[in-house]
C-alpha cells in the first residue's frame, strides 16, 4: 500500500464526518436502536453496540490475527469458559467486594455520575473557559488554581472515593446539568447479577474479565501442558462491566470482546525463553514517576533496556510488551500514536502489583486498548485458599536436598470421624503451612496444648478450626526433598478488542484532498473486512458469468470478495469500497470479454494495472500473503488508464 | 484418511470409557469444578462447561467451517449483536411470556423436574422393566399398556402443561428419587434476568437466540445490501438458557455458542437463486405424519423431490436442509446418523410455522442439532408494530400500476398540537392501515364520527387513539402505484454449536481392536484440533533445531502443530496425540540428521511414510488443502516400516 498519512496531514480530525462514514457503512451501530427511538421505551441501551457487517468482519480479522500471532505462536492453551459465574468465585477474587466505580447522586435530577468523569469534566471546562466556575462572569482562574488543576488532572485516576469527595466539596464540583450539588461518592459494583435455576437461590454474575475461568482450570492446564513451565493459556469471549453512564461510542461500553493471555511463571525467573526475538524492539514509555510529577514525556528505550534500568520489572512483562507492539503494527496502528503508561498505585485493579497499559492516541486522547498486569500469586493463592485445592507447581530438584524442618502431622483416624466432610479440608489447610507458621505453632501447641488454624471453607462457613495435640503433632525432623513447590505468578495482556478497533479505525481514517465526502479507511489487507472488490464496467449480461466465475476463484483461494453490479458509476463504487476500507479493486469490461484481461485498483492510490485474468489473480494472492507490494506490483504490471478509473 | 467405521461395527459404545478420553485429554471440563468439589459451596454449576484447549480448537475450527460454507460462500451480511437485551425487545418478539419449559416441584425433596423429561424418564423405565410402577412386584405391563406407553413417548414434544399434568395424574408418575408425588406442572421462564444502569429500574434478559438483533437490524441490513432481494444474516455468538434441570453433559446446557442465519425472501416467491447446487441432494426425512402415526421410518427423497411433494413446503427452505446436509458431511457427520425430524404443532416455537431438526445419532438418542424454521413474517412483523418503524421491502414494479382504493389522510395541523410526542405514532398506524381495515373504518367514520386504531406503544401505554372525522378522512382515489411493499418472510437454520460438536466427537470415536484403553478421534483434518503432531525419537539435544525449524516452516504456512519432545516413548506419543484427534504425526530420528529425510504418520491406518522434508511437508499442504489423499500419498512415497513405529 502507499502511504498516505500525508493527506491527514494538518488536516483536523473531524469525528462527527467520521462517525458518519462509520454509520452509513454500518461497521457498527447502537444496539436496539429501533427501540430506542419509539415513543414509549423505557428501557436503557446506552453502552450496547452492533457491529454491522465491516465491523464483524474486522473484529474477526483482528481476532484471527491475534490467535496467530499469540496463540498459535507459542502454542498457547486457549480455553472457552462461561461468562455465567458463580458468586463464590466472584467473592474469592474481590470482584465482589472491590470492582466498583464511584458514582454521586444529583438528588435533584435523579442522575447518577461517575465521580471522577464528572471532576475531570468540569475541571477540563473551567480550565478551557479559564473562569473557576460553570457561569461566564466566574472569577478569572488564577495561574496557581490553573497548575492545581493540571496536576489533579494528570493522576486523576490515582484517587479514591474519599479523595474525590474531598475535591467535590473544596472545589465545588457540581452536576454540569442543571448545576446541582451532588450526594458524596458511593461504590457502584459493576458485574451484572443474576440467578440461575428454578430455585433462584444462587446468585451468579457475568463475567467482568475471562481471566477467572483460566485461573480455576490452572491444574488441568498443567497436567495437560505435561507438567511443562512456563506456559500461558488465553481466552477471547465477552465480558460484561455496568458501566454507571456510558460514553465515547466503543470506547466505554457495557458488553465487549476481550482476548486475554494467563503466562504462568516460577517467580523465582521471570526470564522468557523467547527474549531474543524482542531484544531490540523500541518502546514507548510513560513511567509513573514521569505521571506523578504531572507530565506526559514519553522515553523510548529498548525492551532490553527497559529491564535492565528497572523501569520495566521484569524479562516477561517487557517480552509481552514488545510483543504487544509488534501485534498492533502489524494490524495497521500509527506507530506514532501508541504508548505505554505505567499504572499509579491506586489506579491499578486489586489484583495487580505492577501494570502496563498500551494506551492510543484518538480523537478522545490517549486510550487504554491493553494491559499488562503482573497480577503475582494473587488469584491462584485466593482459589486454592477457598477450595482446598493445592494450585501449585511441583519442580523436580537436579539433586535432592537435606532438610532439617517441622512437621505436622494430623491422627487421621481421629480426624476422620471427627469432622466428617471437613477431614479433607483440615488436611489440606495443614499440608500447606509453611515454616513460619510452624515455628510458631509449634511452641503454642506446646505450651496451650491447642492451636487455631486457618482452613478453607468449611460446610458451617467457619474459615478455621481448633485442633488439640491429640489429634495434631508438629515435630522437627530431617527430610530429603526432591521437589520444589511453588505458585506460579501471572503476567496477564489484557486486550480490550473493540477499543482497539475503534481507535484503529480513527487513525487509517482520512479523505481524498479537497474532498471531505470521499472517505477512505486505509485498513492494512490482512485485517480488512473485505480483500477485494470486484466491478462489472456494467448491468450488461455479458459481464455476469465471468464476474461470478473470478469471484468464485478468488473464494476457492480464501480471498474474500465482494461483487458490485449495481448500476452506479465505477467511480461511486469504487468510493462506497474505499469508505469500507477495501484494498483491492477489479474491474471487469469490455476488453476483459474480449481477451481475458482485468484490471487491479489499489485503494490509497487509486493506481491500477492490467493483466490477465492469472497474472492479476497472482497478484493479489502475492498481496494478501504479503510476499510483494503493491509497489513491485505495480512496477511488474502495465498501468491502466483507460475506462472505469475512479473519475 | 483411511475408513475406519469397520473397528466400531459390532462395539458396543461405552459412553463412560468416551467420556474419561474426553475428560483426559481436556476437550471440555465442569465449569468452576474446583469450587463444586469444594466443601462450602452453596450454587450451581450444572450446565456449564469449559473448552479446554482441542475443545477450544476443535469448536474454533467448526465455527470457520461454517463461516466459509456459509457466510463466504453467500456473502451473507454477518452481525455481532449485544448478548443483553432490554425487555421490551423480547416482550414483543413473545419470549417473555412464551420462553417457557413446564415444570413439577416435588413438595418434599424441594426439587424442580422438568414435567416433560419426568414423564418420559419414567415411562422409559417402564417399558425397559417391564413392569407398571417403581417397584419390582409392580403388575407386569399389558400389550395394550406398552403400545399407549410408545404412543406417548413418540409426540412427548406434542404435548403442553395441560397435557402433561393430565398424564403425570393419570399414569401416576412420580419422581423417582422418593417416589413423592409432584405437583401440576407450572411454567418457568428460560431466561436469565438483570438489570442495568445504577438505577437498576430497565429489567434486561441474557438472549435465548441470537436472531432478534438481527431482525432489530433489518432496515440496515437492507441499505447495506442496496434494497437487493433475497439476501441473507448470520450471527456467531452465545446465547442463554436457565434450564430447569441441565442433563447429558454438553447437550443441555445453559450457555451455548449459536450460529444463526436468517435469510429474508419474498413471501410470494420462494424460490432461491442457488438451487440448482442442492437439488439433487438426498434428504433423510422423518415428517410430522409418520411421527404421529407413532413411526420413526426415514423417507430418502432428493430435495427436489421432497419440494414437489409438498414434504417440504418451499425451494429455500429445502435449499438450506441441502446446505445443512453438506455441512454436517463436511465436517465428518457419519452420514447414516443424519435424519431431518419435522417438528409437531405444538413442539414449534412461538414464532415458528413450520420446522425441520437436523438430528445426529448418538448415545442418548436421536439429538436436534440444527434447527431449519420457516419464521414467516412473524418477527419483523411484531417488532414493527411496537415500534412504528417500517421493516418491510419496497420493491419497484417493472410497469406502474392503476389502482382504486381508500385513502385515509390526516390533519397535521391538528393533530400534531393535539397528540405531540405521539404524533408521529399515530401517522404510523394510519399509514399502515390495509384495504380490509379501511373498508370498515371508511363505514364506520361515515356513521359515527369516529373510529379507533391500533398503534404503536404510545407514551403513556395505551396501544390505540381515537379519531374522530375533523382529524381523519378516509377517501375513494385512484391512484398510480410504482412499488410494492411487503414484510419478508425469515426462513432462520440454527446451528447449536456445542450438540454438533459433543455429537460428532460420538460419532469418530473409537478404539484400536481389542484395545480399549488406545482410543482414537478420527475426526478430518479441516477440523482436527490440531493437524500435525512432531515428535523426536528422543530427548537428545540434535534433534532440538530440526524440530523447532519444522515446527516454524509449517506455522508460517497456517497449519497448526504440536511438540512432544517428552521422554514418553514414540509409542505413547502417538497415542495420547490420537485421542487428541491429530490426522498426521512425523518423526525426526537419527537419519533425518544424517540425510534430512522424515517420517509421515496417518493416524487412523498407523501406516508411516518416508521422503524429505520438502516431500512430506508438501504432502502435509496437500492433504490439508484437500488436494491429495492419503492413499495417494502412501502410494506416492515409500512406506517406512523402522524405528519410531507405533509398537
Amino acid at each position: 500500500m502507499a502511504p498516505h498519512m500525508t493527506t491527514l496531514k494538518g488536516d483536523k480530525f473531524d469525528r462527527p464526518l467520521f462517525e458518519s462514514v462509520l454509520k452509513r457503512r454500518l461497521f457498527f451501530t447502537e444496539a436496539f436502536e429501533i427501540y430506542r427511538l419509539s415513543a414509549n421505551f423505557k428501557g436503557d441501551n446506552r453502552g450496547l453496540f452492533d457491529y454491522g457487517p465491516p465491523g464483524c468482519a474486522l473484529q474477526a480479522n483482528l481476532v484471527d490475527t491475534w490467535r496467530k500471532h499469540f496463540v498459535l505462536e507459542e502454542n498457547m492453551l486457549e480455553l472457552d469458559c462461561t461468562v455465567i459465574t458463580p458468586e463464590a468465585v466472584l467473592k474469592t477474587s474481590g470482584h465482589v467486594d472491590k470492582f466498583a466505580d464511584w458514582m454521586c447522586k444529583d438528588p435533584v435530577k435523579g442522575e447518577y455520575l461517575r465521580a471522577d468523569h464528572l471532576v475531570e469534566g468540569v475541571l477540563e471546562s473551567r480550565l478551557s473557559r479559564g473562569v473557576n466556575g460553570p457561569a461566564k462572569d466566574s472569577p478569572k482562574l488564577e495561574e496557581s488554581t490553573i497548575a492545581e488543576y493540571k496536576n489533579i488532572l494528570a493522576q486523576i485516576d490515582n484517587y479514591d472515593g474519599n479523595d474525590l469527595g474531598d475535591l467535590i466539596k473544596r472545589l465545588d464540583i457540581r452536576n454540569p446539568d442543571g448545576n446541582g450539588e451532588v450526594n458524596p461518592p458511593i461504590p457502584f459494583n459493576l458485574m451484572f447479577k443474576s440467578t440461575i435455576g428454578p430455585s433462584a437461590a444462587a446468585p451468579v454474575y457475568l463475567r467482568p474479565e475471562t481471566a477467572q475461568g483460566q485461573f480455576l482450570n490452572f491444574k488441568k492446564l498443567l497436567d495437560y501442558n505435561q507438567n511443562s513451565m512456563p506456559f500461558a493459556s488465553a481466552s477471547i469471549g465477552k465480558s460484561y462491566r455496568n458501566e454507571i453512564s456510558p460514553r465515547s461510542g466503543l470506547l466505554r461500553v457495557r458488553e465487549f470482546l476481550m482476548a486475554e493471555i494467563e503466562h504462568y511463571v516460577d517467580p523465582e525467573n521471570k526470564d522468557h525463553p523467547r527474549f531474543d526475538e524482542v531484544r531490540e524492539v523500541e518502546l514507548p514509555l510513560l513511567n509513573k514517576e514521569t505521571q506523578l510529577s504531572g507530565k506526559t514525556t514519553l522515553q523510548t528505550m529498548t525492551v532490553e533496556q527497559a529491564i535492565k534500568s528497572k523501569t520495566v520489572d521484569n524479562e516477561t512483562l517487557g517480552y509481552f510488551l514488545g510483543r504487544v507492539l509488534l501485534f498492533l503494527l502489524k494490524i495497521g496502528v500509527d506507530p506514532s500514536k501508541i504508548r505505554f503508561r505505567q499504572h499509579l498505585a491506586n489506579e491499578m485493579a486489586h489484583y495487580a502489583c505492577d501494570c502496563w497499559d498500551a494506551e492510543l492516541l484518538t480523537s478522545y486522547g490517549w486510550i487504554e486498548c491493553v494491559g499488562c498486569a503482573d497480577r503475582s500469586a494473587y488469584d491462584l493463592t485466593v482459589h486454592s485458599k477457598y477450595t482446598g485445592t493445592p494450585l501449585v507447581v511441583k519442580q523436580a530438584l537436579a539433586e535432592p536436598v537435606k532438610v532439617e524442618e517441622w512437621q505436622a502431622t494430623l491422627d487421621k483416624k481421629l480426624v476422620g470421624p471427627r469432622f466428617k466432610q471437613n477431614a479433607k479440608a483440615i488436611q489440606t489447610a495443614v499440608d500447606a503451612l509453611d515454616q513460619t507458621s510452624l515455628t510458631s505453632l509449634a511452641s503454642e501447641l506446646q505450651e496451650k496444648g491447642i492451636v487455631t488454624i486457618s482452613t478453607p471453607a468449611l460446610s458451617d462457613g467457619r474459615t478455621s478450626v481448633e485442633l488439640s495435640s491429640d489429634l495434631l503433632t508438629i515435630s522437627w525432623v530431617t527430610r530429603t526433598r526432591n521437589t520444589r513447590e511453588y505458585t506460579p505468578n501471572v503476567i496477564e495482556p489484557s486486550f480490550g478488542v473493540g477499543r482497539i478497533l475503534y481507535s484503529l479505525l480513527e487513525q487509517v481514517y482520512w479523505h481524498r484532498p479537497n474532498d471531505t465526502a470521499r472517505a477512505v479507511l486505509s485498513l492494512p489487507l490482512s485485517v480488512a473486512p473485505t480483500k477485494v472488490l470486484i466491478v462489472p464496467l456494467s448491468a450488461q449480461p455479458q459481464f455476469a458469468p465471468l464476474v461470478r466465475k473470478l469471484s468464485a476463484r478468488l473464494r476457492s483461494l480464501g480471498i474474500s470478495n465482494n461483487v458490485d453490479s449495481s448500476n452506479a458509476s465505477i467511480g461511486k463504487r469504487y468510493a462506497r469500497n474505499d469508505e469500507l476500507g477495501t484494498p483491492l479493486g477489479i474491474t471487469i469490461d469490455f476488453d476483459t470479454v474480449e481477451d481475458g484481461s482485468i484490471t487491479l485498483r489499489e485503494r490509497d492510490t487509486t493506481v491500477q494495472v492490467r493483466g490477465s485474468e492469472d497474472d492479476v489473480v497472482q497478484a493479489v494472492r502475492n498481496l494478501v500473503d504479503g510476499t510483494e507490494s503493491w509497489e513491485q506490483v505495480s512496477q511488474r504490471l502495465p498501468v491502466f488508464t483507460g475506462q472505469g478509473n475512479d473519475n
